[in-house]
């Protein structure tokens, strides 16, 4: 499946240019799945002969990124350099993500990178996984130089969802609303095709084929016979995400979500949104768009789930019918769901605002 | 009231140039009161001694704009001219807005150009009141040539609600509104301070610096009350729209709406927006901010005498609570209210959305 990127001269690198190109290399594959998106750059070592200090440019012996479930960043990049020849001994891998330091579906790359023989391991983020079984105190019992956190934020944001999926113990949530500005998701009648306009639908499709995961309810299910896949421009795109329906009612047999053009039919017999996330989670589920609707945006929000809110806003107004979310036992405004917006885009005539729960505990990391 | 520009030098301009001119000119003061803003220059004669053709940059003789109720541009051009002895006979009048034909605090500007022997008039936008009895008419019939739309879109732009206001025969109606992502406007306790931020109020107070009136209904006064004033970094703004109530119970003695620092306090003991409106109208109020509640926000939409909304929405969910706007007797999704999107700007964490009124007669002129 992975596909090692070609051979040749990369010409010379600085610690710093190397992680940006660690950067880029992970970017090639989208947020997607149970892995981490990783890259790795082999730098020769410090050489006083070729001039070359430790904050100097010095030349790419081999690079890596990860894909998939096959082989990690780190082996694809080792496995580059054996296959040319070529002597990591002394070198610096430049990583965009602390190694691993244990034995999953591939071998630990914390024990492959000090067999061969690399002096100096430089990553971004450290491993949000039990951080003292991390790959870093394995390397250094090994006598390999470690340094971590160069260019932390920007590996975190590469991370997307896993990173935050990892730390939580659970599937990142995102919950995605279509409204009027009056807050509605359907007229009085039910009738809400469409309240938004082509460019916010087709943008919705898009984040789509960025999670690993689309949950609605069982109403939305039954009333809608939505399809739940992701399409592009091209048509349906390569990887689909998994199509979950929360609650007891079955899904009837000629129902959309049957058919075969998209992600596997994941029927989840609960109304507790902690108990979708654990059996997502044990699915190795990194994010969730759920799609509602306000029965299960509800849920989610009272329960204090919702990691991201993508709103998408029309510029209507109803003035009756169904709201986004029903009563989430707020009585006074200090108690409100707040959010803090990390972008807005026009869509057309209608607008995408991107809110993110604050979380007091990540900033102090 | 009325400050001339300084005379002097100006250059020489194309009659397009002069036309920009003009509308920098008339941009100097605020779209606000009964008058539009407009501005004027006066480019001297096409000469072939002078080497000078229609479409070549001429000397500017004169420059005017007016100013609050004071003497028109084209007044304050001819008067500008005059007082440096500067003779425009066979000039080119380059205006902003087609001359005014009436005698209202004003003598009409048609009649003084043609009286100072001008012999060209360019202007913009076309008077929009009755057009039959409009200046260029009176202009063609003593021999002056006529030639009008020169960068239309920018000059109706330029005017702002007046040239609305003035096309519909009432003031021009902005609705706004400050709602969670849920459409609420309050906590069901009612506390509604703060849902959006900071920056989106000081936004908003911009905006009411901008208008002639605010309009809130008795039940917003009594609960809240507001003082409906237009403050900027600075303290209160220099032009304090009327503040006007809507309803049939008393303002208070003790109310701020009754203090001195604002507009002028105007109750309107009725429930029908058009009246409302008349009422404004008779008062030659151009532009409207309809602050709310929800009852007389409902009023107006259904009504249809919405033109543009201002929507601040604020990243947050309430999940109950008062609505943006109540039963509008929509039914099904196809009887909307659906406004066109002009423009979207983040305001820190919240969004403002601003759409107008799609009218289909204003795409035809
Ligand atoms: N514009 C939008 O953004 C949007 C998006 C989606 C849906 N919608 C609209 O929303 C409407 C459907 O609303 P809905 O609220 O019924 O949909 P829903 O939230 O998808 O489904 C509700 C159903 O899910 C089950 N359920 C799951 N978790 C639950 C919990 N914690 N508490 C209670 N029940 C739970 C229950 O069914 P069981 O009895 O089977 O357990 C419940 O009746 C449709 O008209 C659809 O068009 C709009
Ligand atoms: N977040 C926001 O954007 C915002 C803005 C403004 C207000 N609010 C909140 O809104 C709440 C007040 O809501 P509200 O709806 O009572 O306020 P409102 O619309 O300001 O006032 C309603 C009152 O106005 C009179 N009225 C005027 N036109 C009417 C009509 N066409 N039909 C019926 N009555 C009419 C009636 O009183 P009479 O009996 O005197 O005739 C009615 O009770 C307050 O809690 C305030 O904080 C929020």
């Amino acid at each position: 499946m992975a596909t090692s990127p070609t051979t040749g001269t990369r010409g010379s690198l600085t610690i710093d240019a190397a992680m940006r190109r660690a950067f880029e290399l992970a970017a090639e594959r989208p947020v997607l799945g149970p892995n981490p998106r990783v890259g790795c750059v082999i730098l020769a070592p410090v050489s006083a002969a070729a001039g070359t200090g430790p904050d100097a440019p010095r030349a790419v012996l081999a690079e890596g990124r990860n894909a998939g479930l096959g082989p990690h960043a780190e082996a694809v990049a080792l496995a580059d350099a054996a296959r040319r020849g070529i002597d990591v001994r002394g070198a610096t891998a430049v990583v965009s993500l602390e190694p691993c330091n244990h034995t999953g579906r591939t071998p630990p790359c914390s024990v492959a990178l000090a067999d061969a023989g690399v002096a100096e391991v430089v990553h971004s983020v450290a491993d949000p996984h039990d951080v003292a079984a991390g790959g870093a105190a394995y390397l250094r019992g090994r006598g390999v130089t470690v340094v971590g956190g160069v260019r932390r934020r920007e590996g975190e944001e590469l991370l997307g969802a896993w990173w935050h999926a990892i730390r939580a113990g659970r599937p990142y949530v995102t919950l995605k609303t279509a409204t009027s500005l009056d807050g509605r998701v359907a007229a009085p009648d039910g009738t809400s095709r469409w309240i938004t306009g082509p460019d916010a639908r087709a943008h919705a499709h898009g984040v789509r084929a960025g999670v690993d995961a689309i949950v609605v309810g069982t109403g939305t299910a039954l009333t809608d016979d939505p399809s739940l896949t992701a399409r592009t421009d091209h048509g349906l795109a390569t990887d689909q995400p998994l199509r979950v329906v929360v609650g007891h009612r079955d899904v009837p047999a000629g129902a959309r979500l049957r058919a075969h053009d998209g992600g596997e039919l994941v029927p989840l017999r609960t109304h507790d949104p902690a108990e979708v996330l654990a059996a997502l989670a044990a699915r190795e589920v990194r994010h969730v768009l759920v799609e509602g609707g306000p029965t299960l945006a509800t849920a989610f929000l009272a329960a204090g789930l919702v990691d991201e809110v993508h709103a998408y806003v029309a510029p209507v107004l109803l003035g009756a019918g169904a709201g986004a979310v029903g009563d989430l036992g707020v009585a006074t405004i200090a108690d409100a769901h707040r959010f803090t917006t990390s972008h807005v885009r026009r869509l057309g005539d209608d607008v995408l605002v991107v809110a993110r729960a604050e979380r007091p505990q990540e900033e102090e990391s």
